[in-house]
């Protein structure tokens, strides 16, 4: 596969995941660093998403869980939590992860889970979609 | 529901999960605090676990993400690890949620997961499961 | 003990940390999970918090601690500094946990936690109780 | 008071929690970097737990629950459960304290927590206190 | 050296590395807690960071990587940005600082790290430098 | 370049970091992952430490600033302890890189990273380098 077909199949990806304008969101979060944004297209959609081992729907579980846990990447956690809303996660599923995490990353992590989850379902009632992570 | 009751469907839950001598675990890992004991028994696996919204599958898939993001959780991470495989989860699997980790979490993140899953696979081929978790 | 008078333990418990509109702002914070805030009154405030081996004041110490020293729980950090003026910690207390901090948490740690007591102060002299947390 | 006084200071202090072999330990641990040492005996003990603000007892209760809300730090928390044992915290109230902090850094933090101290307890009993820490 | 000096040295460190009105900035922010003003300037400038050992631009390097690396300290990363940029980091060594981090932080650690550079050559550029952190 | 070019180039910088038995490590770390293997050398060795943008002596520092705020990748920093000695680092500024983060990440994070240079700097006068990390 030559890097234009991974560049390609990575854009791809990322719109199913972010939708038809995440391409122009990732070009604006690393207009300072432009390599940054190829990396994130060609080697995390291209390479990383595009492995058949995993659906998109459960990478995006893995994804809340471990944005979550960590509980500093708040933009990227709203980023990915629109995303597995877009892929076919239920908002019901995403609040049942927020209730498991409880368990394993403490009260404080759940309720900052629910807080950005309330945030993104705000923001896609308003249709303004959050665009400060990928 | 009585307390008993609850308590009864922790257990089953957590044996599902981590085998016939679970209960012997938890209580010598708990046993200066038998009450969180009783805690992970009752609230963790009769409540949280015991939950419909989430099969037993998807909350180990939950708990790899969160675990390994956080890098401070070793113990448990094995005991999940194993959880999961007992689940369902296949190893291909496991090895698909730690290099997607990788992006979110950090390389490190990453190779720490595999070597807490070379453990466990030895582990569970010589019959002695870890025990230092839940 | 019955799971009414649990609940009932722990909204006393409750209100006696974070004042008597504690329980409306426990069930704001968790609309979209209405089960994590029943487990916050009944196991968190009726289980954990009505232990007789600690008394509230030495709770808050360990809160505030454990919150500043994660770094990752803000809203709650700012709940617990209230909680913890309001059961008897002096606020010179509290800005000796945040020096002793500095050498375990660094710097960073300590300044942030100052800024949140600023925060804190600045509402209660203003009627508005940080509502963020729990 | 001059560098020589704080010194002096910090060192009694260093005892009081440590034992009177604390300075060798001090040493041992900083070998590659004497400064530091230097560093713990005269600022650390010297000056910040040498403040009237707090007791030993409840600086040891906030480095406990920080040290195992971070859960990186396991040596030192090992010697600041037998400090906190020095000092006149009770096995009880450190386990009250690990049981807090399941609702706050979730329950790994509390199983290890635990973990290590029965490890302290263990060391103790046998004479032989940790001595990779401070 | 006595404390005088010491106090004289860490003033001129930090305004090498935070400009002239760093002082001011030190005393508003630690308002609450004047000592742990006088420890920034004494001890973390007069002590810490005048040691021959590393200059200045290498010591924010350090800051920088570790900073973000920790996630939980904007305010703190966004002074040392502006500092590294003032003893000499250039702009696009930043960032090849946070293009080096995705590797072993992840990629949002590397998002929020060219967010918070964003954010102060925006306010250098308005000529308001961000003043939340030391 | 095509994508054997980049892996050839990732080998030489690999192996000019982690010397000439780097890739076999690799491999055997990635055994159950090889495109994880795959991906430290193309990507991470290839693409990111191949950049013009930062000699890889200071790439190494900002490593082991970065795993040593961490806490959680103890294996991996003593593989860039071990780098960056390899790269020109001398042993001074790793210590006093460590004396720096107690500033920023607390001295429990200076005192373990102090502990791993001790290890590697034994493991290198045995001529037997750390292997489980990358």
């Amino acid at each position: 596969m030559t890097s234009a077909e991974q560049h390609e199949r990575g854009l791809e990806r990322l719109k199913e995941l972010a939708g038809p304008n995440a391409e122009a969101v990732v070009e604006q979060l690393t207009a300072l660093a432009p390599d940054l944004g190829r990396w994130i297209v060609d080697f995390v959609f291209g390479e990383v998403y595009s492995r058949p081992g995993l659906d998109l729907r459960t990478r995006q579980i893995v994804n809340v869980a471990a944005l979550t846990a960590l509980g500093t990447a708040t933009p990227q956690l709203e980023v990915h939590l629109s995303g597995a809303l877009n892929v076919g996660v239920t908002q019901e599923e995403l609040i049942e992860i927020f209730l498991q995490l409880a368990v394993y990353a403490g009260f404080p992590a759940s309720l900052n889970g629910i807080a950005a989850l309330e945030r993104v379902l705000a923001a896609r009632e308003a249709a303004t979609p959050p665009a400060a992570g990928v």
